[in-house]
């Protein structure tokens, strides 16, 4: 186990994720571009930096998870970033989802330090944070990787290593694509169904009798039928990383026609002021178009046409 | 349980379901367009007609299943078609996967005649067909729905009533065009990440670690992953859902971005001779343009890139 | 010169048609299934008809324009209809914009009475079929076609043969699905521009200075800057003959990706309740969901944001 | 007239401008990354600089054009980069074509040093380079943009002034869109029509009859009917342009579901291997897929089928 590690980033799932580490005996430092944030930390024990470039002078390990691409960005290369003051043989962690052309890009920066770099975004929420129960996909050096799996252990069990640099995020965007697109043609379906007078219900008991079942469905059809969209996972980022896997099949060659129509759907939705509410939320857009809502009713009846 | 039933299309779906019928001890005449595929249900004891009007001259119950909408419209309004024999108070009970404003309108007709229709799309392979395991969704009056339990039931156990005439097709055309997106999705994010280097096994593993894990793509993906497009639902079939699914959504006012998105990939594929393959084979459509294939390997590596 | 003639459909186009057959001094038989539109004919000399049946019984030429393939298929093949009692020799000229393979299924069922048929839709407006100044897209026999060039010639000097049945509306169909992609890509690049900060006129002087400058677009600008969506061509109309494209890429196995999302768009602004509005309404469609107006102002600035 | 000038980028586009401003008799120092590009401006009387920080050292404005926004990031901000020498109140015009997110963010970094930045895309082709016949979309400072005027108007008379910085290049961006999108509609129309029997050159003879006619599809359809693709545009451009609209509307939260799909289709087209041809070349993947060549004859029959 290293003895000193620098985390950057608490957000909601950082702040347990950074916490876990103090928790589990390591020396933490923390930085936070809002400081208020850092006060659990503090208070748990962990130093307060002043810049990433403060939190990373002797870090063995830094842990990143940061908003978004401009955010990683400015937190490596940026005035008073990570590249300024990282050590030599240092490993950063990144569990940001961000553009793998661009992580790939700082890899490269870091190796010029003599740093090493693992893209390593994360699947699960604040609550899997919290009990150290993440999934993570990987991609660096599989040695690197390897050296990594005890103070990875502490977020969770499951670490997928996917490949070379930047296979993680691809893994992840490719991850969310699939399960952006089955939330979004479950609504279209269940929209066409609904105003052909098919009871939501009765399409849920077919779809639930077929092969096309899934966990993911399940979970979301009761809140669409009662029109809650209490964000697991906002629509804005959902749309955010439809953007991303664009951008990395852009960058690979990769033609997605049915992802690139999926996006636009998430995209009109967010740009109706539906951004902060749950993804499912999308099934709203399709019904304000059709005239017809995906509602359950006591009686079993939906209230389509 | 009624004394005579037409049957009309032997098919691959058809034959059996004709047998089972037979078997049940119902009086059974049967109609098919190719005469040879009568034989086997002369064999077993069924009169075979000469046309679809000769075949329900005396039936109580007329069972059709064909293989278009054209088809349908000749077998009901065409020369020697069940219209200018069927009997008042006989029922029609379609079982063909075909356009609901077309099925709509032969209802019309047969109302006509005093006869009713309901119809009956079906999910299931010849050998659910076979075995009498079928599941059937259901659209027409609800009184004549339970009056045809009894028959309905020497098919198979699950038959869900979804409503008003022409919902049990668009039951069957939601479900059809859900499923036949989430498999091209799945191919997509598995195109993309197997390209950006990750081992299709690895991409797998992490759906399978999700909510998005489906029976359906866990079905598909070793023959995925082996190029093995042995056709269970040939794509061309899938195509022609898409295509109706497209149709209903025109009539009942119901933009379907994605599924519109969907379509064209499958259409493109079809075009390029994937027709007569399994729907999955979609997927070398998108191999061919990225590149790459989602193959495993003993390795348990991908051969991308 | 034939003597008589029939003229089924006296819409916003059949009308002045039929009025231009009285005038060029044909004997005119007319039927409408609203009796009320048939006044002005009745006025004008033309006798008025019954059914369809009734109006073609001793008609050499048989002209029809109906408002879509249902309305067709009711008029030939209905109860009372053409195929009752159409003369041996006459031909059918329909200029209704139809399915193209409906339209060849109705050529054959012609053909087996002796009958010929030339698919023959129209570009134009009402008050281009007033001044007899409309063009027509042929399909059908050569010859049919130049036997028939002095009646056609009543209605416009532009008669454009186009090859076999049914290539005539998959002329006027491909002409439709490119001008209405032209509008709506148009709208979307003027809508991102208007966001981004440039004013309308700004944009469109750069495209009246480029290459993509059409007399399309150059006259729908100005409608759009104002908001004026009076309709020239209804865009539930266009909705309809995108339909019918992308019906007729399925009989030709012809993928058409971009088509199929120009359709939905339509479909989505349709589905709002903008059917009725000129199809160039698209735009409020795209604006809504952008929150910004493609509309100049006195000061030559956008208002966009 | 200023009297130094520093020219970065010395492509197809750029050294024909560098060379208008030798000529114009400007003090111009160059850089190119590849050194072997600049011997023309030396021979002509250019400095040639070690870097880009080398050649902006006292220069009063500072002209970029260079391939991609990654490249663009590199010059401004790398290593060696205009940053580090940029002198106070000096100007940078850029005519890359780039991401307008990441030229406002150069913008900024360039204020911190006391400069200005206008974003001045341009449209035309090496031969209008060469003869100073060049339009620009520019974006920045009004009052900067005008007192460039003089220099600007060196390499042509078209110069449009836009907005804000960023608004050059979504002018720019929202142009390609339109018009790779008025190419791409304009090949599914003519392969849905000459599949379905209607020569190449009667389809052109309808659109030229119609308001759907441009001079950029007439002067596209000879070299499309003869499957000449020599690059005027490449299709690898029009692609990345495309994607930069599509980040532009991320950005900007402008839904386009047909640019979405226009980019995926060509995008195809690149995947294939078509990138370095004419981006009409889209038209031969669309042929491919339907199994018909958009071909003129002598005998002015389309090869269709």
């Amino acid at each position: 186990m290293p003895h000193s590690i620098a985390f950057i980033g608490l957000g909601i799932m950082g702040r347990p994720m950074a916490l876990n580490l103090v928790k589990a005996g390591l020396k933490v430092t923390v930085y936070n571009r809002d400081r208020a944030k850092t006060d659990p930390l503090e208070q748990a024990g962990a130093r307060v930096a002043e810049s990433p470039a403060d939190a990373v002078s002797d870090a063995e390990i830094i842990w990143t998870i940061v908003s978004d691409t401009a955010a990683m960005e400015a937190v490596v290369t940026g005035p008073g970033g990570i590249i300024e003051r990282v050590r030599e043989g240092a490993v950063l962690i990144d569990s940001s989802t961000i553009s793998p052309v661009v992580s790939r890009k700082l890899a490269c920066h870091l190796a010029g330090k003599g740093a090493k770099m693992l893209d390593a975004p994360v699947t699960g929420s604040k609550h899997g944070a919290e009990k150290g129960e993440l999934t993570f996909m990987i991609g660096g050096d599989r040695d690197v990787f390897e050296r990594m799996l005890p103070v990875l252990s502490v977020q969770g069990k499951k670490h997928i290593y996917c490949g070379a640099h930047g296979s993680g995020l691809a893994a992840k965007l490719a991850q969310n694509a699939i399960q952006s697109a089955m939330v979004e043609v479950f609504c279209e379906g269940f929209v066409l169904a609904t105003k052909s007078g098919v009871p939501p219900e009765t399409m849920l008991e077919i779809i639930q009798s077929s092969m096309a079942r899934a966990a993911l469905t399940d979970f979301k059809a009761p809140f669409i039928f009662k029109g809650d969209f209490t964000p697991y996972f906002p629509l804005k980022l959902m749309h955010k990383d439809l953007e991303l896997a664009m951008e990395a099949a852009y960058a690979q060659n990769v033609p997605m026609p049915t992802t690139a129509a999926v996006k636009e759907t998430y995209g009109a939705a967010k740009a109706q002021g539906k951004g902060e509410l749950d993804y499912a939320a999308v099934v709203t857009f399709l019904e304000e178009l059709a005239g017809v809502k995906v509602r359950a009713t006591d009686q079993g009846k939906g209230l389509g046409g």
